[in-house]
């Protein structure tokens, strides 16, 4: 077996779970980390609550190679991330001078107040990552990497942290249209194809819309033999069911 | 303080995990229950594998007042959401006649070959949920309620859910727009409006677009008078920092 990085999400705040805000970070982070090799295993969303963030903090750091956590490090009372952080990996936390330098690109000395300031605060020990956008940064401790939940800057600061990732063997996906054909009608056959072949794993997908269902069948590995393999043997059903005239 | 109905949702599949499918319903399901009354405290996202989804159903079921799961009920090899629930409780599973029946509906007997009889597999003393869409159904069994992750079937399921759940007070929720003052600057007094009324949240949101940055502040509460007196005091505030002369 090729080598697996996996990451978790941590995906912080009321206002996902209220359903006021729309998570748009799962798909986008997903796919990134997908697309550079490294594997998704696990999403949490849980509110603005010390004992929720710091349980979830501790029970995915310890499972995975990295945690991924957005939200949460504003300047209101609200935003407690940094703190529980702190208080997950057992550190002290304090305004940070090198966070502060980096504020001052946006803030007069005069303009950074009190709770300004609290955007500054990072946990001992912790790397900054940076905030083009917005300049308050986001930081890595240890395997967690914290960063912010509005979407641009959580594209910006993940696309800051990617090169200093390891990644595993990138899994080839490869996507085949049924064609017409119902998942009931393929089931058996892919289910064997799938049981027969360990090292890939095999998805069926439908989805519709005005225009009638429509199912894909997916196949992933990261041996592009073993996928290959499996997509033609999928071909195969495919056909035959075809040829055979099952009932559509 | 009025009684609390609680629930987590889990949402089942490899496919959301890779980004393949972008997630649609937490969204959805998070704004339906807040409306209701119900208080959606926690999601995951876990993949296709059977001791991940197990623990997450016994973990989850424990702790909350329902749980909701989408994902994984179709007809192939990957679809394993009704057999984990079985394990989950300790029931057994097997083609409930009340399902084949449902399913009638929709296909003719000899349609009904054994991989669309999978989706009539259902756990000993669960209840069926309606699909009026595709007819395989959902179900239910003790406080979980089992659905389809396809969007359009899962929001039908949900709508014939609805009326069987308990519902708590509903929460009021109220948004003032910060109207142009950073959280910044507002952040210490709101924080001290938040720490002197315990019975009413309050978060700050900020957004942003091409049009630039916008601050949304929003009060919820289950007591009318008190999320009326939080939101007074919000608006003071705003009034007094802009009368100030604040730097924005």
């Amino acid at each position: 077996m090729a080598a697996s990085v996996t990451a978790a999400l941590l995906i912080i705040g009321d206002e996902i779970l209220s359903g006021r805000t729309k998570d748009k970070n799962i798909g986008y982070i997903a796919e990134y980390l997908t697309g550079m090799g490294v594997e998704l295993r696990e999403v949490r969303v849980v509110p603005d609550d010390e004992a929720e963030i710091v349980a979830a903090l501790n029970a995915l750091r310890a499972r995975y190679t990295y945690l991924f956590t957005t939200g949460g490090i504003g300047p209101t009372h609200d935003d407690i991330t940094a703190d529980c952080v702190a208080k997950a990996f057992g550190v002290s936390i304090d305004v940070d001078p090198r966070a502060v330098a980096m504020m001052r690109q946006r803030y007069q000395p005069e303009d950074l107040n009190e709770a300004r300031l609290r955007m500054a605060r990072i946990p001992a020990g912790a790397d900054l990552i940076e905030n083009i956008i917005s300049k308050a940064p986001g930081f890595r401790i240890g395997n967690v990497f914290v960063m912010a939940g509005v979407p641009a800057i959580m594209q910006s600061m993940l696309d800051s942290i990617a090169p200093s990732l390891s990644t595993g063997t990138p899994v080839i996906a490869e996507a085949i249209e049924a064609e017409g054909i119902p998942e009931g009608i393929y089931a058996q056959g892919l289910g064997e194809i799938a049981a027969a072949r360990p090292t890939v794993s095999i998805g069926s997908y439908p989805s519709f819309s005005a225009t009638g269902f429509r199912n894909q069948i997916v196949v992933r590995g990261k041996d592009p033999g073993a996928v290959a393999d499996a997509v033609a043997a999928v071909h195969d059903l495919l056909r035959r069911l075809k040829s055979d005239g099952a009932p559509l």
